[in-house]
């Protein structure tokens, strides 16, 4: 299926010269949704997957999608505040400031082998900080997985050495 | 299964007097998880429901595992400025203050049949404003279905004449 055609092109969104990825168009589109998780699932099964993590708020569609349809656990990552119980922080770079994003310590175990899930990927920053809360937590990375890639931003390269796999990978950015 | 017993209680958060409804444990249990899911399924299949509707972030959560559960689309409805291209948008009250939500104009149209989700229903202000998008836009809603009901607090009520339908009803509020 051509995903791309189904990913709506919003131009000067949120600021002039950027053009947004709407991924509504393909969660609308119910043949497109299930496709995407049934070709991730399909990859990861046999992998002994322990569970999948996914960050507010677009991972949590995906994410969570990809959870069920594997029978995992979902593992939600959080902005500040947000989970009651005991977590760990890590920042990360925005394009002016920083942010934060938490998880609970105890929602993974040394071992834990994970997929991270995630619906694009820019520079990567976001989930560089999900990759430090795994190392923190002893969990072990199976892979990232993107829906799309932005190529020139060169995200993958910062998330090395863990494996990156993108659905649409796109030299528009 | 006993829901109820999965959800972690958490008292004082995130203020003093309330005892928070942590789902991320449910979340983390798969089979827990999974059956929550596969009930919802059961209850909507052959009901001709066109879409699965969820607001950010936990709605995000379970609308869209029931979505792919179910083969259908999933439509976002967003805290404001997240969605790109043209919206609708509804405003509801909180503690102090107002708050507010949006939904893309041509997510759903005139006659869609939807059932709307959320982890925990509390007064019902937030999900009572989804309503109003519905309305808007001319969809039909089946029912309201939630995962906890927080019965003492007449959220049922202020979303009536819609049905809602939750797994775990509590007293504790």
């Amino acid at each position: 299926m051509d995903f791309e055609s189904i990913i709506r092109n919003i131009p000067d969104f949120p600021k002039p010269g950027i053009q947004f990825k709407d991924i509504t168009t393909l969660l609308k589109n119910a043949e497109a949704f299930h496709e995407v998780i049934d070709i991730w699932k399909s990859r990861y099964t046999g992998k002994n997957i322990d569970a999948i993590v996914g960050a507010e708020a677009r991972g949590f569609i995906f994410g969570a999608a990809l959870a069920y349809a594997m029978g995992l656990p979902f593992i939600p990552v959080r902005k500040p505040g947000k989970l009651p119980a005991e977590t760990i922080r890590e920042n990360f770079e925005l394009e002016y400031g920083t942010d934060s994003l938490e998880i609970h310590i105890d929602a993974l175990k040394k071992g834990d082998r994970v997929v991270l899930v995630d619906d694009l990927l820019a520079t990567g920053g976001t989930m560089a900080a999900i990759c430090r809360m795994m190392e923190r937590l002893g969990a072990e990375i199976e892979e990232i997985v993107f829906l799309i890639e932005l190529v020139p931003l060169k995200g993958r390269e910062r998330l090395a050495p863990y494996p990156v796999y993108a659905l649409v990978q796109t030299m528009l950015a």
